[in-house]
């Protein structure tokens, strides 16, 4: 069918400028000169635009309008019926906004998030304040032009998880919360803190590179396909088919953040590097959604990374890495990886308070995008939030509100992705050890091959293909159910604090 | 005018993808995952043809034809008029092949890299004969395509020299072959040979980078325009206005080969650090020729680099990073650094005897693309003139005809470029002690500002503004003269060899 070859000729055009603008982007956060940022942006703004072009393209339009004809659609192939559900999918939406508008807004935008910076090393919500209004009206214009049933705040989160919806969040919400809260002060009242004072002191940055590359190495992270840099905010990106590289961030005085960063990214990468090589530049390659991608990441960092079997396994590696390590019994460094400690910032939050942050999140932006809540009430009913659930209170607006970037860039919708990935985390490891037979043996003995290889084949090869929701059904035999995490957290923590 | 504005708006938009593309390319050759070089040439492949595409468009074409009419070129500024006057060269030389015939030779050229790579690994030169057979029928089909008034090889020396012909080449390479052939056997016969024992042994890598770093920084390259990364073949790439990268390569036995590879690569860098950021993306933001890089790559690396005033500043520095240094006297250190020596290899030939291997290069080209020579008699005809000019004759073809990707590359009538460079630095290094008080005392007390200044001035600001020729008289005050080189290294090496 010559339209179906026109089509795929066209999105692997996409996918070339997209894999250049990766790169460009990569580079920008990574090896850049310093003087070299001006006009990189101007590069990677021309590559984004001509990618984006084609993408809203009549040729586009055209394609689309004849595979998605009823008899035609049902004629492809599985894949190339997703690669035309999805890449119609997004079509629509930015073929919906005006050009105008959005133009208006990327402009917008920008501003916003310099000011953001500014406002945030200054702890000034006033200053940032019109500017979030702005981003607030933006989503609500957006809403009400992507179209929804029930809550405007539904077609926001379309971009980040397809499928889920606000009423559904909190029937996932309510239950999750309660028992959380609960748990939270009983832990801490009656539970025994682990001790975590060895994991601060002087870890140089080359021995923790070594460890989190060893690390990577055990998960099978594929070095031939990826790297480890360093850049100021972690990430994972994916340039080409056999291109998935990681970052991550060493502090000489703390020997853990990079070394989960470093598991937490790889396990987004194993998930990018493990998506069928026939998916490249289909529209297909990449992750179902946010929140299936941070469940990915997630399941390494905390569920392997932070169990008693992986350490078990690795605690010898570090102990050889740091020596130091040699008077500390594995049982109590992996008690001390697991500490709970109520805190302000989301990105720094254990296991089991970090879904607390994302609740308070959700509340607030689906507030402001149904009107209930003025973004002049924003820090105020931020503290009182943080008060009600963790008992700690902001000393200023920069470790509150102010912390996290993503609503001055329009990302309204977003935070409940990273709560998701928590919980289908939970969701799939249960998955995994009902299939895999002693899957925690296997961990303690280092194959976590086998893991990797059930996440591929479960999860990974199918990119895109499917929804969130039916890869997790396929994958699980089930829809999202957040008791796997709540069964998870209290066996984990009652142990870990001996209740 | 309008004209003008669109025309320096589509020069921008190759621009940017240019700076997308050197990235790429960059990438490529740095660090690049191994099982990624497929699909980053496929996005190589599409960018670069994209911009292309741009240059030969019909839309520069039109703004070309407004923009040459002589009363409108004539009413265009300095800068303008260049930007005009040198891309219109580019362009009517890309229109005039037909796209088919360009398509084929992309192909073919393709092959015959391919194939090289594995002819030289076996020292088989038959294996690659029929490809550059290939590659020289193109090259006199492109010269007659082009055009030439006497010599089709000009055609072809114009991609890199643009204005020099054959006829003046040999002018300036009989007389220079004279001299140079007997000042060698002078110099070997009679002269005393320096000890360079001390510079094999063990160095590490990380020291040898120090090494580097400090020269570099000496030079005044720019590290926040600028990187200095490991690559297989050294190279120097302009990404953007203010990124201008350079590679080099350790060998851990020997302490020189990186040392003045980097000095050599910062040298292009110098020069591309200092074209005047007001050329961005006109055309003009590159070197004026390639001999003309080539001169300023070797000027720091020869002249600065290899003289006795640069080590009596820069020795205290290397016995602070090899302190095994501390018993080799200054004196033994600089005659070692210019050691003479016949060898089969281009690439790693002293500065007197590296002209010779560019002679019989251009000897053997002019000839193959005059039909004076035939490919089938190539090795042969090597292995002679190799005898004749150094005495030393190859073993195989992989250390003879085979050594140089050029050819296989279709790259005829670059390899001047490289003597041209030669001379232009010696005439450069001449008029710069002309004009600056005291250059070597300057140089010896660590200041090689003053000497970056008076390039940047002279050379590297005007990027591709004026012709070699014209940039040449501008800076020394006459066309190529190769009496300065040859009283460089009469002067030079008689004292080092002691005649």
């Amino acid at each position: 069918m010559e339209t179906l070859e026109k089509y795929k000729n066209l999105l692997k055009e996409i996918g070339k400028l997209e894999s250049a603008t990766s790169l460009l982007a990569w580079d920008e956060r990574t090896y850049i000169p310093e003087s070299a940022h001006e006009a990189r942006s101007q590069v990677l703004g021309k590559l984004s635009k001509m990618a984006f072009e084609l993408s809203v393209s009549d040729e586009m339009g055209e394609y689309l309008e004849e595979l998605t004809k009823e008899d035609v659609f049902q004629s492809l192939s599985e894949k190339d019926r997703a690669s035309v559900y999805w890449v119609n999918h997004d079509y629509k939406r930015f073929k919906a906004i005006p050009p105008d508008l959005f133009e208006q807004y990327t402009i917008d935008r920008s501003k916003s998030e310099f000011v953001w910076e500014k406002a945030k090393a200054e702890s000034n919500f006033e200053m940032f304040r019109p500017h979030l209004e702005k981003m607030v009206d933006y989503a609500k214009k957006f809403a009400d032009i992507f179209g929804y049933e029930e809550n405007p705040y539904d077609a926001l989160l379309e971009d980040y998880e397809p499928g889920m919806t606000a009423r559904e969040l909190k029937e996932i919400i309510e239950p999750l919360r309660k028992e959380l809260v609960s748990f939270l002060r009983r832990l801490l009242d009656e539970g025994e803190a682990p001790d975590t004072s060895f994991l601060t002191g002087n870890f140089p940055k080359e021995k923790q590179r070594e460890l989190s590359i060893r690390a990577l190495k055990a998960m099978h992270y594929d070095f031939k396909a990826g790297r480890l840099d360093v850049s100021a905010h972690p990430f994972t990106t994916k340039i080409g088919p056999s291109d998935v590289r990681i970052t991550t961030r060493y502090i000489e005085t703390e020997l853990l953040p990079a070394f989960f960063g470093s598991m937490h990214e790889g396990g987004h990468g194993l998930y990018d590097q493990g998506i069928d090589k026939d998916l490249t530049w289909t529209g297909l390659d990449t992750g179902a959604s946010m929140g299936i991608h941070e469940s990915q990441s997630r399941l390494w960092e905390n569920y392997v990374g932070r169990s008693r079997a992986f350490w078990q396994f690795f605690y010898p590696q570090l102990q050889e890495v740091f020596p130091e390590f040699e008077s500390v019994p594995v049982e109590d460094f992996y008690r001390a990886v697991n500490k709970v400690e109520p805190s302000l910032i989301r990105v720094e939050a254990d296991e089991l308070t970090y879904n607390f942050h994302i609740m308070l999140r959700f509340e607030l932006e689906e507030g402001l995008v149904n009107g209930r809540i003025e973004v002049k009430d924003l820090p105020e009913l931020w503290d009182d939030a943080m008060n009600r659930y963790l008992g700690v209170t902001p000393p200023d607006d920069a470790h509150g509100v102010l912390q996290d970037v993503h609503w001055s860039g329009g990302m309204i919708g977003y935070f409940p992705s990273y709560m998701l990935g928590n919980l289908y985390a939970a969701q799939i490891f249960a998955a995994a050890r009902r299939e895999i037979p002693d899957l925690e043996g296997k961990i303690a003995s280092g194959d976590l091959l086998t893991l990797r290889e059930w996440l591929r084949e479960k999860i990974h090869r199918f990119g895109r293909m499917y929804a969130p929701k039916e890869i997790l059904e396929k994958a699980t035999g089930e829809g999202p159910n957040p008791e796997y995490f709540l069964k998870y957290v209290r066996e984990k923590f009652s142990d870990v604090y001996r209740l």
